[in-house]
């Protein structure tokens, strides 16, 4: 595979709760670098991780659980957690050989974010497309927020499995995208249809645009459909990653759950 | 209408923005004391904002673009903003009155938060809230972020069209809602249904729980539905106001948008 000229994140990341750091000894067990269970933990989901850990050959630590919850603050950690290699953002060539493996699912989901600069919508949503099943998350290189420390921080981990793309013309990769089957949906406010009328079941990048300023206008004419979410109140737009999470759901929705 | 004992707010606040300066004329003229407009718009919908203005007896101070954008800082003013009266919260006795009201929904929508403790939370859930048309949220009085100014902040102008109820005994009020005919779903990462498998077209309250420790035991006893929301990666929980802002979605999908 083609690797980006994307500088590459530094340092190892922590990751925790039982979940995550299960599906990361599933899925990258070579990214992990380290392995922490609290001293007195011993039930049934943390014998399960034991062996998935064992099976890998990755040796668990048991340490003090003061000392465990000292270090990693007040975050639900469920008394588990791991040390793993960062992920490497993606190049768009990464992206689109992604979308050509046979191993991905047939109708991938891909989020993109049409210029949003607070680090913390850029966190937020990341943790909401990996909670959807998103194959990645595409965001262009200027005037855009980039993956942060404090961005990591706010994806509680989804930094970790969910690839950021990270492209020089978001019109020109959603272009791209189009070519390799996918359908473009953008929200709106003003949107002509509703998203739960437009097909979400096939292979869909969602376009969601900076809060206020909305999709740029040649993003917009870029989409196959331009969709609106509920706005009956008072308020002039939703929160990005608020908006970005109910399109996703959407998705999720009509794929079945 | 009582008048509940909790504290009043107090100034004016600031609300901005074409749309959420028409619903305040439009529904709570009354709370107006300020309404500014930049020298140079002149537009129609600044004309009908106008014309609305002027039924209501309210004067539009015309401002210099360059100091407005000044007092207001880097928001979507669209060179509009009022200062209002701000929205005082209800109490349990004036929901139920509410929900008694004629005037209101036939099926309405209630969020309740139990023991959201960021400020930030609560006022991304309030602005979300205030999008999908609902009727109050409501979140216990200990041990939960109350309304401060940082989330009005957060809540850009929700705060002061959507009702905070805070509630001495979440539960109580829950079974009181109950009583008057609404049900109530509470979301949870292991619910045993799909949120699009339960109704939500009649009157229901949407119920959260702190991100971490979810909905707590009695909380979720007292719901008639448990549902779950997408949990296909590695993150362990939804961001608490997105998981809100995918519910409410849902109710206003099943509704017809």
């Amino acid at each position: 595979m083609k690797r980006s000229h994307a500088p590459r994140p530094q340092g190892s990341q922590t990751i925790y709760g039982l979940h995550a750091v299960r599906v990361m000894l599933q899925k990258h067990p070579q990214r992990i670098t380290a392995l922490r269970v609290t001293e007195r933990r011993d039930d049934p989901r943390i014998r399960e991780l034991d062996e998935l850990a064992r099976r890998q050959g990755i040796p668990i630590e048991r340490v003090d659980a003061h000392r465990f919850a000292q270090q990693l603050g007040d975050v639900a950690h469920q008394g588990v957690a791991a040390q793993v290699d960062p992920l490497p953002p993606w190049s768009e060539d990464e992206l689109l050989t992604a979308l050509a493996d046979e191993q991905i699912p047939r109708s991938p989901l891909i989020l993109a974010l049409d210029g949003v600069q607070d680090p913390h919508n850029l966190g937020a949503c990341l943790r909401t497309a990996d909670a959807c099943g998103a194959l990645a998350v595409v965001v262009p290189r200027d005037r855009a927020a980039q993956v942060t420390p404090v961005v990591r921080k706010v994806a509680v981990g989804a930094a970790e499995t969910t690839p950021v793309v990270t492209v020089t013309n978001l019109v020109r990769t959603l272009k791209l995208l189009k070519d390799a089957g996918l359908w473009v949906i953008g929200a709106d406010a003003h949107g002509p249809q509703r998203a739960d009328e437009v097909d979400l079941k096939g292979g869909v990048v969602l376009v969601l645009g900076a809060e206020g300023a909305g999709l740029r206008h040649l993003t917009r004419q870029t989409c196959d459909w331009v969709v609106r979410l509920p706005q009956l109140g008072a308020v002039e737009s939703l929160n990005v990653s608020v908006a970005a999470g109910m399109l996703l759901y959407e998705a999720v929705r009509q794929r079945g759950g």
